[in-house]
């Protein structure tokens, strides 16, 4: 599977396990960022991001999907009931004349929106943007207020589990291309936590409400959670206990085995049709290879309205030997789930499209990737300049600027000091520091023998080239190189 | 130069003309477009796109520009007092609590904020993005209210007008590149207008005013635009007729030079000043072999209020016998120039960092080239799969996801149906619709033999090869092709 060059690749763990450790102490690194939860992007963190979404997008186009954009903004009455809580996060534009707008929150409600827009019944697209949310920005973790996710979605009606079971697939492509270390995908199902909710007895009117209370867990105590249930969303304290016993169950393929014998899952509809589709997935995810990569969480409960089927979220792990400690799981790094009916939320007649789709956050990923490169002290090239044109003479701009002109119509990238009179150290200094690998010195005595000089950078060796094969010259030294 | 492969090169010069008349009558196509002036782009778009960008990007990188990204929005008053009258175009957000914040309006000037922020003073980048202007759209000539931007900028003081013949020559560069037929480069100099102001009797207050007025001669006819100088900003009209004998004059370096002599305009220090630099300017750019592309045109001024010295816009040309009148020129498709004050506005210890930069307005050059491509009837591929894994076999899932994993995990792009039994004309039929090159069939058959069916799309020839071979088979036939 390719691997993301930019890491070495014996990455050592223990940095990672101190990188991942929760905000305490050691941890708040002064980042430059906006106050308002932003922040700028500079030349070496592009480079960064632009090899692991080179990565990322390469994935997604080897399992063949088609790319998309939309707009920044979309609707205000587009985005609302698609978020549940979270819908509070929603930036809405000023109400300057026309429609009301609002910047979006994710990727997957657009598409969803472009599929019923344009009566689309099948698609299998990607999507690399920038969403935005109010949310207060805790940037040590790599949460910005404006933020770019990966999203890859199969949209259609297909036998069961067979899209889902590549979504698993590609986020286990990427996390293991990325090299980010040991990583387990959580899984579990909307049906099942229905079914769950409903045997532990949750009336009908609050499953959104105590979904999003478990959607907490990973940020809050069991205890906290509880209180959230009970105090806030009035759940009859033993109804919380029961729903308790269940999250705290994870697993493989055994422990959907086990709940399909569970006598009060299993007499719910919903329960059962999930639990079976697991059952499924999992022998998919067995063919794929990445079973064990997998576990399905019952306190895996996803925060937004839209998810219908299986809901998947993958952390980043630290064994018990890195961390002194029990297994440790971290924030989530990617996620996704099957939305069944959100297209026909958009479609006049609702018609049913359905859905599923993986987001890879990736911005997680270039804090982390950032600051092991930064650890390791590893130089990235901002530019790609491949030759200098230099000079140790006064007043020979003219000569430079037909010399780099030639260069730049033969495709080569060239630079030169935007000088009359340059020092011919000051020139090699630039070349040494900026990593550009070869300098043409052109002067006087050069112009009269019709020759330039080629000086490899590193080795400081140089010939003399006639002027009439420079560019071909240059040309094949690229090449081997 | 390098060329962007997705255009015929005999692209058929009458049709450019027809697609480039302005919107009356025949223009009025109807393009997918959203109410409030946004668009999606679908996957054909996206390839069309991508591949124009990256020929623009790749240009900037041949001339050592870094990568740089900054956020969708700004503090509001960071935006204030940068843009002239079309500051009135910005998108605010609601206040939701926390900072007032406007959507960017164009790169330029969050390049400057980053700039002074960082205490940058030497910095050649280009930049990529979405930027959104509350403008009536107008979607037949490729103006939506969000669009791309290419930015290239040099920010740093160096020798006279070095950086800048290197703008105009990215600026020839990529349209050439593009081939999008002839264009031409207007070029004026901020410092030629106001000394021609000053020296037409312009009392300075009105200097900016007058300055936005020239800048909608491209909308509008002299008359009207004198119109507007004289009633709505109270020019005098003798004031507005000197002006008018100025702005109708356009040639090269010898109107420069024949300006040189001008009694009125070589008394003006400013106006001197920016006569002698684009004398030199003039110098560089035969040096670089663009001199013909440039034409310096006194009725150039760009509405924006940060220009302080060289401006130009890019114009495509429809030549006489295509259009069957005057050489007639078209909307811009790449403008810029330079701002030296820019950067002072937003250091506290107003620093000045001297910038010159351009932008290249994609947005119009997508709707070009896509048009002219729905003209020749050329299909692009929105995939990239190459390899598609069928059965003629009921049941034969499991093997079919076991065959794909094993190519997905060796980097190659590969697709198959999401279906337990699909028939075998509907897969090969799926393959020839989206131009996958290959298949890989496998049934009992092939199983037992320990083999699998490697068919070609296009010549429907079928070898079988070893099973343990296969992955090598494919990855060489790729190579190959």
């Amino acid at each position: 599977m390719p691997q993301l060059g930019l890491l070495p690749g014996r990455a050592c763990v223990s940095l990672l396990s101190q990188l991942l450790r929760p905000p305490h102490g050691a941890c708040t690194r002064a980042i430059r960022s906006h106050s308002h939860g932003t922040r700028d992007l500079s030349p070496q963190q592009m480079v960064v991001r632009e090899k692991i979404l080179d990565m990322v997008v390469s994935c997604f186009k080897r399992h063949g999907a088609k790319g998309l954009d939309t707009p920044a903004f979309e609707l205000k009455e587009m985005l609302t009931e698609k978020y549940g809580e979270d819908s509070l996060l929603i930036y809405d534009l000023k109400d300057q004349g026309g429609e009301l707008l609002s910047l979006r929150y994710d990727l997957t409600v657009p598409f969803a929106r472009y599929l019923a827009m344009n009566k689309v019944k099948k698609m299998k697209r990607y999507h690399v943007g920038k969403v935005w949310r109010r949310e207060s920005p805790t940037i040590v973790q790599g949460r910005y207020r404006e933020f770019c996710q990966c999203d890859f979605d199969i949209a259609g009606q297909f036998d069961p589990m067979i899209p889902d079971a590549e979504c698993l697939k590609i986020m286990c492509e990427i996390l293991s291309g990325l090299q980010l270390g040991d990583f387990l995908i959580k899984v579990n199902d909307r049906r099942i936590i229905d079914g769950m909710f409903a045997a532990c007895g949750v009336p009908e009117s609050k499953f959104r409400a105590i979904c999003s209370s478990i959607d907490k867990l990973d940020k809050m105590s069991w205890k906290d959670v509880r209180h959230d249930m009970v105090s806030k969303k009035s759940l009859d304290p033993e109804v919380a206990d029961r729903i308790g016993d269940y999250i705290q169950r994870h697993g493989g393929i055994s422990l959907v085995e086990q709940l399909l014998q569970d006598p009060r899952l299993s007499q719910n509809k919903q329960a059962l049709e999930g639990l079976e589709d697991l059952k499924l997935l999992f022998e998919y995810l067995t063919l794929f290879g990445i079973a064990e990569k997998i576990s399905f969480d019952l306190s895996l409960a996803r925060g937004l309205d839209y998810y219908t089927g299986v809901i998947y979220e993958a952390v980043l792990l630290q064994t018990p030997n890195q961390a002194g400690e029990e297994s440790l799981s971290m924030g989530s790094v990617a996620a996704g789930g099957r939305y069944d009916e959100l297209v026909s939320m958009f479609d006049p007649n609702s018609h049913k499209v359905p859905c599923v789709g993986l987001s890879i956050g990736v911005e997680r990923i270039f804090s982390i990737v950032e600051q092991k490169m930064k650890i390791f002290g590893e130089k990235v090239r901002t530019t790609e300049t491949q030759v200098f044109v230099a000079t140790p003479q006064k007043n020979f701009l003219q000569e430079r600027l037909k010399l780099i002109a030639e260069l730049w119509d033969a495709g080569i990238k060239a630079e030169l000091l935007y000088k009359n009179n340059p020092k011919l150290l000051t020139q090699l200094h630039y070349c040494e520091k900026m990593g550009i690998p070869l300098v043409v010195i052109i002067g006087e005595q050069e112009m009269k023998g019709g020759i330039a000089k080629l000086r490899s950078v590193v080795s400081r060796e140089e010939v003399a080239i006639k002027r009439e094969h420079l560019v071909a010259e240059i040309q094949k030294r690229l090449l081997e190189s």
